[in-house]
């Protein structure tokens, strides 16, 4: 309310509490822009996010209806609470963790309600002044032995909420029943709004853009293998300094294996909620999530060596160029046929076709590059004249790319196991003209290996061929069959 | 109910049934054997869970109270129900988190449940009509958007209890006023009884045994590299096979680092945890959480390293034992010596003492061991005529243990940023007669490097004397400070 003579007058004063407000306009201003670019940041990196905050949205307001409607709230009464509480609680981001968290908390209500209703009855028979303390010492006794029951491991990973719901339902039910001796009645409006909850969350769940978590675990433990297969493809030109424009690359394929050292009990977590999950596209009831975890650690062990691999890649601990590149070739070999195994296998998850065989030829390529590697250091040839403690390092790579090989045969079987269990298709291989038709099958798959390079089948139908349009270079290289 | 006669006249399908019985009866007492024998281990491993339980089952009861006395019950009503369900789902097995989710929920219910009341006075300034739509719109908006804050990393680590907690009580607030009117009275009934149950839960899980995850982080960290100095420590002697009688040895000693690989998420909730804590013992309000993560990665890229050197172990992997025995001392030195660095700063840690000086001396000697390796690496005089692949493992060990060093040296570099950061007690050395009195500080660390050994100050105050009790071996070796 500053007149004009008195912003005259006051100029300095004016102006410096002025420029104070401004700069902490500015300062506000300034923290409300970047908070509004990680919201957007958010929303871009994974758009379910924002799907997932409207679905929530959406299923409170359907069963706030109970409220509004009256007919609706004379039949459940100020019970009708329940039902909201049960949607916010239970809604969860993937349909295995809502499913998991509703079917706890439904079954909890119907035993706990069913256990409570028999205390309250028992307590009641021992008259008036035996009642609370009956009560109280069932409360208690209950709330101990589940609350212990939750620290069981099998427990813990699927019933935890369960167990909490269960101590929940039976206190509410027995010691409410005290007071308004409505018992049955309260139980059973309970029971069915916490119903209407559940189902409600799981509908607006599973029906509008689900997002299913064995899907996620799929795509993760896939993932992880095409990691390690981006560093072992671009570990020897790093190591060799193949490359000359140096600074210039995106190095970013020699950290993503970072990622797999520690996601174990993420994919855990995963694999826990999966399993509530019904059949869904080409995932089953019953689809093998423990032999994904399997894959997973198989992966992991892979990325151990690959961690010692990258500690090589440092300059402080490098054997002379000049020695380096006596063993590049069988190690060249080595790395990326073993990165191009991975990568097939990788892409065997992500189509689930039966195409794990196509690693085969890669494996057996890099297991010869090893034979050579061992003839080469055998022979005493390469590094003869050289100071041991220069080689070590050198050595050391050699020693740790021949255990790489071995962990991807491993992958390799877990992988193949993977597809029988979890009854991949096989592929609809498209016949070239000249040749006969020709249907592959796991018995076959020995023959494969060393077979000549020049009788090639493509994989071409649906879904693979939509994979193959999203990942260009994989048509290169990958999705051949060699016979 | 089988009388006597037709017990002799039908023995053979009546023995039949009887066995089958018999059989099942059997089976299911087994299974009740084994699972009171799986609780009664769980109670074993941590008698703290069986507290725990308890704790719970007292706090339960106790605001069950609120119903059972009637003058209580008058006051708050029906909404005591809330109290029961708040102590159920705020009470933690730590006092971190239980303060992290009653404070959660204290604050999440004040806000949203001002906001509620909002929202229901401007729906009501809008007419009959309008007032349901409105409400409807306000909640569909409302959970939206904080559903959608839940997914901002720094919300979720610490707030996300409370932000399910605002949805919840916006929803009940601001729909249930539309029905009974009684807004403002629910609004505040709520509030103190979620009070009454928070305050009560605090009370109980604070004051009675209470579990500290700050504690545990630390006694977590400082095992991590305890488990990291036993591998180390016993690596040698089975890399070399310098004990005769193989396989009467537990080896668990090496299995135990597996542990550290994997801990990552575990060690990061904990932190989160520990902010909420209050001051408590040595630790205080704003204790370097941090710092402990800092330390576990680091323990975490050694424990990488030890993986690696663990594969070397298997026979398949390894060079000749004549070969291997040429580096055997300067080996063995390196993995004891650090091994034993790590179990002074592991030890460091437990007792809380700026005592990480103890580890300097045998990073020292490692590193002079080190100088030995490369000198005898550098000769040529070892491996000369050997196969350069049959000692390709032999170099890469050796090159493996000459990072764990520098792993070693990082760990004890965070470890005395941790010993500051911390504000660690000075040890307060028993002066032998002979000598002067002497008190370290953290310039002066420098200067006890390589120092004459028979200068020794026993530290032997209160809390050490304690931790020396309970581990008599690190008498012997670790708790002398040698100027």
């Amino acid at each position: 309310m500053a007149s004009s003579d008195q912003e005259n007058s006051g100029t300095s004063s004016y102006s410096s509490s002025d420029g104070l407000f401004k700069a902490l306009a500015e300062k506000m201003l300034g923290k409300v822009v970047e908070f509004s670019r990680k919201l957007k940041k958010l929303g871009q990196d994974d758009p379910r996010r924002i799907i997932h905050s409207l679905k929530v949205g959406l299923a409170i307001t359907l069963v706030s209806l109970f409220y509004y409607f009256k007919p609706l709230y004379d039949g459940f009464g100020v019970n009708a609470i329940w039902a909201v509480l049960t949607v916010v609680v239970v809604f969860e981001f993937s349909v295995g963790a809502t499913l998991g968290r509703g079917l706890n908390r439904m079954l909890a209500t119907l035993l706990a309600g069913g256990l409570g209703l028999g205390t309250h009855r028992l307590a009641t028979l021992s008259g008036e002044t035996g009642e609370p303390i009956l009560i109280a010492v069932f409360v208690f006794v209950i709330a101990a032995i589940v609350t212990f029951l939750r620290f069981l491991p099998q427990m813990k990973v699927r019933y935890d909420y369960g167990l909490m719901m269960f101590i929940l339902t039976f206190c509410l039910v027995s010691v409410s029943g005290y007071r308004d001796d409505e018992v049955i009645k309260t139980a059973f409006r309970r029971l069915t709004t916490i119903t209407t909850g559940s189902i409600t969350t799981v509908i607006v769940c599973t029906f509008i853009c689900p997002v299913w978590i064995g899907v996620e675990l799929h795509k993760v433990v896939a993932g992880n293998l095409e990691k390690l297969g981006n560093f072992l493809e671009g570990f020897a030109g790093e190591y060799f300094q193949l490359s000359e424009a140096e600074d210039s690359r995106d190095k970013s394929f020699l950290e993503g294996y970072k990622s797999v050292l520690t996601s174990k009990g993420n994919e855990e977590n995963m694999a826990n909620l999966a399993r509530w999950e019904p059949r869904h596209g080409q995932f089953r009831f019953n689809h093998p999530w423990k032999q994904y975890l399997k894959v997973s650690n198989l992966a992991r062990q892979c990325a151990y060596k690959i961690e010692a691999l990258h500690g090589y890649l440092q300059p402080e601990t490098q054997t002379p160029q000049e020695d380096r590149s006596k063993i590049q070739e069988p190690c060249k070999i080595i790395s990326s046929e073993c990165g191009k195994a991975l990568k097939e296998l990788a892409s065997t998850m992500k189509k689930m076709r039966r195409s794990s065989a196509l690693a085969e030829p890669h494996i057996a390529k890099s297991k010869v590059a090893i034979e050579n590697l061992k003839t080469m250091l055998k022979s005493g040839q390469i590094w003869k004249d050289s100071d041991i403690l220069e080689i070590t390092p050198a050595a050391a790579v050699a020693s740790l790319l021949m255990e790489v090989v071995s962990c991807t045969e491993n992958i390799a079987e877990a992988v193949r196991e993977l597809e029988s269990l979890a009854h991949f298709k096989s592929p609809k291989p498209r016949v070239t003209p000249e040749d006969p038709p020709q249907v592959m099958d796991d018995n076959q798959q020995g023959a494969i290996i060393g077979a000549p390079d020049d009788h090639v089948i493509t994989v071409n139908d649906g879904p693979s061929d939509q994979y193959l349009m999203r990942n260009p270079s994989s048509v290169a290289e990958g999705s051949r069959i060699h016979l």
